[in-house]
């Protein structure tokens, strides 16, 4: 028999992708929706292009905590006391918020709010497969990373491990979509269509999921992170200016090697000679990922190109389930990454 | 002394922009803005790109009325009450609500709600200049006509006239801006863009509007009218498919050679040998009209372009306090239409 | 062993497309691709989102005739002789172009060019699935439908079979893509963005199309369709103006419940109770359709959605080689319709 | 009489906007217009909504010359033979090219090609009216800047000015326009639309403007450029990342102070709190600007924002000739700046 998963929270962007993932996943069985808001319709009234006809109920703890993982889709803060009660029930979670990415429950409380369920901390698992592939195959607590974090740390990582980023850049690029569900001024068609700018600025949310993570790579580094909003719905780029520690490649065949060297079984990590459009990895868990390196200042640049709402959110979250139910990683997923795209890097 | 004018209205889309264009009039002062939200707030702060320096205030009708004329842009329903009021202390007022387009307070109760000031009515002219420019000189309140209407009728008039519409179906695609600056559902980037489909099936608001004035030139008929939404801001296509009269010229050029007369001293009215985009328009208030019969069925194609919140609501009214002003008609609201469109069509 | 089969002409957008759905399919074997421009890159190299590794050739068609079936994505007129050398090599094709759609050689050359093949109509089938699905499963030859005829049909079989249809405007918007990879000034992003408007007026080449299969469905009427560009890539929505015949039911109910009878059993026919959106089929074979009746006017209003390249090429093209293949009509080209979206209608 | 000026390259984006502006310029006169192609078309056929019914003819230099001032809008490399011809004639020039640009004939050489007019370079004056506008009075033969450098150089004149720059990084983004008319894989709707990536990685042509003119200010950097498309017509962004030398203000409202000495006077220089948006700017003159620190790294960020058809070109060429002539600097390019907006900041 299948393992059973609920979705809390379907009704927003993240949610509801999740719940198409696997209502078609093969290995899962979706038992059931919850909403906070439109509760009484089914899913393919509100979004058609899912085609999930499944109702969106109330929260029953009671009875929706009756699966064996769960799926959280709620605001951050709001999720930490759904999960906990979710776990007090053993069922496994995988949270989208962000109220258990971060270890240290000040520097949560800096950022966000004060914590709900800072017990929980310790047992909580900073879900990205290609940092952390074995522990989440045995975790019950899965944080989904941020999209920035995760396009920004596929992007990084070689360099982290390898000891080599003395500074860096983040200019970040994301789609609407990012801005989830709720219709506002930033939202609305006629703001966003024709134009791009900064937000966030200067300290944005994800800086200290993005440096808690390098910093256990080996990068001590605090970084300059700015996000920026782009007219198109789902995407994200990551433009990362990296200067280099005194002893690093200055080779861009290196930089090539260290990178492909990295990601060589990654089924989920394409590497490209030219810079990655979003529109390349569009609907899918890729992060496509090209560095180079300027010769005239000795910067290295990384470009990481992911879908927001698929390896930034939905897709990575059935990853990770995929990993904590022991299922191959790519399954209700796919595709994986062109073998010619890794050729040629 | 230039005629002062008050904007009630000012934070939406179509009373923002009439702000900017009365703002830079050569011949006109702004007096004040007033505005339902934003209270507070100076115009620039809520759009930069207007760069109208000039404060929201709450609305104080004693002190506001205080001008030679007002236009007003508050939703359908919430106009009238506030247009009596001016009209009382005889300001002379333009208003972009339906309010007052509509002759028989009984149809506009039909499609709207009851009228809240049905006496004003018999004095109310529909301000489409192009049709009733010498009325426009001399009224005191003018109903500056919806987008819709003001496309559709400039491209249906000639035909209308020369009693050659037997039967019509009029497909429109407007921009998002014509959803008005409300954050919803509809106007969300990611609910809009990518996307294309009718809204307002079967039976618009703005049909009403379109019969009363093509009866009144001669056309008994009842449409069929159906806007969609397109993914972008500003805009408005109208498609009319006219099946004609049995008189009707059965050659292209004939019906070239009744637009071109027409329309032969119109500033704003440009004529053009091949469909017109919304492009061609953009930011002007200028209609672009094409028109076309198809051998094989004997139907006319007309399309009519404009930008939907310029002569679709803003520049036009504009157009119209010009006119009632006895000011040079396209003052403030410029440029014209070009020669070289003309002479080719 | 499953069948093999090769694209030609992979190199444009739905030749490229097809080749992706193909590389993925769970039952056949993509053999091989060639292409007229590009030749010696990999498909990924062109379409990264695609994820096909796979090289593009140049034509030999001993050597790339020895497949099962082929699909020829050439432009209209260059296919006619390439599909006649693989079909006397015996290979069976589903030929992407206009060349075998039209059963009258001579409609063909007035609205295209003399015909280079007019001996292989009489055994070309139309491959609407929804309207030949069993003539299809012993095809050798099969004419995949245009896109705006795929929507339109669809959109309007129940009513031509009902006899309903007098006469009918169809008004249709279409994604970029369908003007095919070609650079050119009206595919040029600057001149698509923030645009829409009419082409080909007034007589475009899919009407031969539409009214061949309309008349062969018992409605024999001429049809005024004009296409027009939105801006976005992929997505196609047809509304169609229907004048109902005498005796047509008066009544939404009644037209909704043909519709429901006619699709019951359709698994890419999706009905809705609101209009549709493109965005509702993106990067599916669904076609999405609801159905309206105009009681001021009697009017039948149908709108019908598809994805251009999708259903309106490539997946209706697999869907096609399903069926002469003796698969399930779905393999390799999910989702098919939900539910809630069926009952609802 | 006014000052007569000729376009010559008319047919581009950056011409024919130039031809729009001068057309409807109160105090020139535009007496001709010159194409490499679209030769015999007038203006107003092939860009409808600039609405200049003027011819486009072969260049004839003898007859062309014959005005007071031209503004040249050839590609890189084949103006400065024009240019040269025109100035042997007596003629002032604006020229759009990079031709001008760089002081030294080696560096062009380096970034582009061998210098065809060297022996002008000495006398050209670098077109940047907020650095250079004495100067500009005074000149005949006057390098438009490049878009990304004129954003650039007025987001970090203060702080270069002021020696506290010790490092750069300028992440940019343009729409599609500044990719100009030619229709590309890269200008393709279907490449743009839903996409953003980056380009001329690691070193774009307009690094050596940027370093020159920096460098005269005083700050000798070597920059990191980076631009990236984005999904919209007309805007630039620079999203610049410093890191300031020793000395610099570790306070927000110091810097904010600097920049709004610097800019007092500036009629296009915008300020404001917020990062800017390039909606703001869109068919203006004006660069809007804000400027931030982050505590958290003490790097200063500056964002820039303008459209690069205009203050990136054509506007910024008008603004020139109107210095040039001596005529009010915002003449035929308004609106400017907005108080409120200077207040805020």
């Amino acid at each position: 028999m299948p393992p059973s998963v609920s979705v809390f929270g379907a009704a927003g962007f993240t949610g509801a992708l999740t719940a198409r993932l696997l209502h078609r996943h093969p290995s899962f069985e979706l038992r059931s929706l919850t909403a906070r808001s439109d509760q009484g319709r089914h899913l393919d009234e509100l979004y058609p292009q899912h085609r999930v006809p499944v109702l969106l109920e109330e929260l029953d703890v009671d009875r929706h905590a009756e699966v064996d993982a769960a799926v959280v889709a709620y605001p951050h803060g709001a999720a930490a006391p759904l999960v906990a009660e979710l776990r007090a029930r053993g069922v496994r979670v995988v949270d989208l918020s962000a109220d258990f990415r971060l270890h240290d429950a000040g520097v949560y409380g800096r950022w966000y709010r004060e914590h709900q369920a800072p017990d929980l901390l310790p047992g909580a698992l900073y879900g990205l497969p290609e940092r952390y592939r074995e522990q989440i195959r045995g975790a019950d607590l899965v944080a989904n990373p941020g999209c920035y974090p995760t396009a920004t740390l596929l992007a990084l990582a070689p360099l982290a491990r390898a000891g080599l980023i003395a500074d860096v850049v983040i200019d970040a690029k994301s789609g609407v979509s990012g801005a989830g569900r709720a219709p506002s001024e930033k939202t609305h068609f006629v703001s966003a269509d024709e134009n791009v700018g900064a937000y966030g600025v200067p300290a944005h949310r994800h800086i200290p999921e993005i440096e808690q993570e390098l910093g256990a790579l080996g990068a001590d580094v605090r970084v300059t992170f700015v996000p920026h909003l782009v007219p198109l719905d789902q995407g994200e780029l990551v433009s990362c200016y990296v200067t280099p520690t005194a002893g690093a490649p200055t080779d861009g065949d290196e930089l090539a090697a260290l990178y492909a060297e990295a990601y060589a079984d990654e089924p989920f990590i394409e590497l490209a000679e030219k810079p990655p459009g979003v529109r390349d990895v569009r609907e899918t868990n890729i992060c496509r990922i090209s560095v180079h390196r300027d010769p005239r200042t000795g910067r290295v640049i990384v470009f990481g190109a992911i879908d927001n709402l698929w390896k930034g959110a939905a897709s990575q979250a059935v990853q990770n389930l995929n990993l904590m139910f022991g299922l191959p990683e790519d399954e209700g997923i796919g595709p994986t990454r062109s073998r010619t795209a890794q050729v040629l890097a």
